[in-house]
């Protein structure tokens, strides 16, 4: 194949933002030949040159005019469209979260049944160059063992009028959780990608703490390893200003990550050692104070679709397989359940009991959303990752 | 009274360091009448001049000799030996922690019947422009309402010859417990004072995680108040460099203090009222970046020993009246309660409870501990707040 024939379906604030990059020529090699999505005055308004418009997605996906699709609907409909795109062949590229629930991750997972066929996930923070460092430092084992992380990711704010720009925001219907499910995807992503999924989590939800939403805004979460190390993640969109700072603690020293460089106080001698040598009481071993500049944020979105280009054309490995992206939501839901259950949740979590739990709470809400559709044109999303 | 006549119990680091600061002259309007302890190599080696040297505390106490105490011995003793010197009359401060539990500060402060007896708790760090800073700014509403609250308080590093250097460091029954009842007193006061009582507690313990002792040196807490607001207090004895970064989101902002200065990202408008009137989505209020210099760390303990006797002589308020003190050992035997039982602890903590337990571990401990007496001279206090 030497040019992909693209589809997009879903042209809300990322499907939409896709089309431009597609039309202001970011990818090349490939065409923009269709595009989806049940609101005919967006399809009608979207950036995307003559590429056939379809108001029905496995049109689309059966038309033969594609090779590719990209994924950017709401959440739910990333499982049952994934399913049937990749049933059909095509090359697929979802967007974040790949599913609401474990189940169905494991459900459009389980659709990849061809391994000629790419499948990939929006994890576009994978390419942001302080992350990717960061991995490096860890799997060369340049930091030696990882005793402790926290990571404060709270500078996700959002006001009342974004909860209120669409019925389906912020609700167990529409997204299947809050800032987890919404925001952090991304977060938990690299959670997992840099140290590995934990063998449990006991979080704390604030449920609508600081909006009038029936889903969590408020997450404290703690996380430990089957080795003892441990973690604290948090996060929330009621804080202004926030905060976005992840904290390593390692046998070889300190990383933290906050603005635009990652900062390293490198020990000598590995903590432990040194604990367990040193004839002093209170001596920490000598240090070397390191900065690793990385600039910028990286390729980011345009980097994911690039990647997703190149692993059809030419066989490049992924820089985030779908398959991987289960891990973020079964973060998301343990953390969830465990502020349910008032308990500690161990991992694997078992998908079945998670989804029985959200759908009785999708059953059983009563809560009334006020929706604000004025709202939607003041949301931006131009800025969002 | 003109002049102040003052003993000292316990001849330790922090005793022996006191006596050296009388010595030195630090102190006016007071002399040093007389010292104790049990160890006659530590009373004969004390710098205190022409003091009167005690091997019995008691006797000390009804000398007629002083009219004020310093007790600075291992902290179990800090009880018996307070009320002694209560019910003697003698004006008392008493260092951290009052006492090693819940009961034994009950009983502590229930001995101070007199309300013209002064009774002082050696919190230095309440003497830290930082912090006193960050109080003004709380008390006076200047902050607003206080969401969240995170302090990463890790570097507390510890070598194990630390740990070793003697018999009852680090034990249910010569300390009563690990890195919450002998570095974290400070941190835990400071907490209460600035934020006041939390409703509950689940904290996550690792006992004898980095070092061979049998109480807790590394701790995740979190902690939630009746309104909502919460946060995380994260310490251990194990990192190095380790981490001393308080947060705190408020609805006027963000203050850190991490480093000399106190950092406010301050919101020209607090936060909820412009989540709920803000027509966009993302944007968050104007800030304001203020940096409040503090450099240094005050006067610590000669401050609160100057304190303590312009209290006695002045009727000069107390910067830290013991029973205050009460605060942060219910903090930290909730901490360590809630990781035994691996639940929820609510505050108030039920005293009697936690001393049950306590008695429990000390009788059924079977742990050997390694003295290296050699070690002693090594760990040099010197440093230690």
């Amino acid at each position: 194949m030497d040019e992909l024939r693209i589809g997009i379906v879903g042209l809300g604030n990322m499907g939409g933002t896709y089309c431009g990059q597609f039309s202001a020529g970011e990818y090349k090699r490939c065409r923009l030949t269709a595009i989806c999505d049940s609101d005919a005055q967006k399809l009608e308004a979207a950036n995307a040159g003559d590429a056939k418009r379809f108001s029905d997605a496995r049109e689309m996906f059966e038309s033969g005019l594609i090779d590719a699709v990209i994924i950017a609907t709401p959440h739910y409909a990333h499982t049952t469209l994934g399913i049937m795109a990749l049933e059909k062949g095509l090359h697929t590229l979802v967007d974040k979260p790949i599913s609401v629930h474990k189940a169905d991750c494991e459900r459009l997972i389980a659709a990849h049944t061809d391994s000629s066929v790419v499948f990939a996930a929006m994890f576009n923070q994978r390419t942001d160059p302080r992350y990717i460092k960061l991995k490096e430092l860890i799997d060369s084992g340049e930091l030696g063992k990882i005793n402790r992380i926290n990571w404060i990711i709270t500078d996700w704010f959002r006001t009342q009028q974004y909860y209120s720009s669409g019925g389906w925001r912020a609700t167990w219907a529409g997204e299947g959780g809050g800032v987890l499910l919404n925001q952090c995807p991304h977060q938990l992503d690299l959670w997992q990608w840099l140290f590995g999924m934990p063998a449990k989590v006991r979080a704390f939800c604030g449920v609508g703490r600081y909006h009038e939403i029936e889903v969590e805004d408020d997450v404290t979460a703690y996380l430990e390893y089957a080795d003892g190390s441990n973690g604290v993640f948090i996060t929330t969109t009621g804080e202004a200003p926030g905060t976005n700072r992840l904290e390593i603690a390692a046998e070889k020293g300190r990383v933290i990550i906050e603005g635009d460089d990652l900062q390293w106080l490198r020990n000598e001698v590995p903590t432990s050692e040194w604990s367990k040598t040193c004839q002093g009481g209170f001596q920490k071993p000598a240090q070397w104070e390191i900065t690793i500049p990385a600039k910028g944020r990286g390729p980011q979105h345009v980097g994911i679709i690039r990647n997703f280009i190149e692993a059809v054309l030419d066989g490049k490995p992924l820089i985030a397989p779908a398959e991987e992206g289960i891990h973020s939501v079964e973060l998301a839901n343990g953390m969830i359940h465990s502020a349910d259950i008032g308990q500690t949740v161990n991992f694997p979590l078992d998908g079945a009991t998670y989804e029985a739990a959200l759908k009785k709470k999708i059953e059983t809400s009563t809560f009334v959303k006020k929706v604000d559709e004025s709202a939607g044109k003041a949301a931006d999303m131009s800025s969002t990752y």
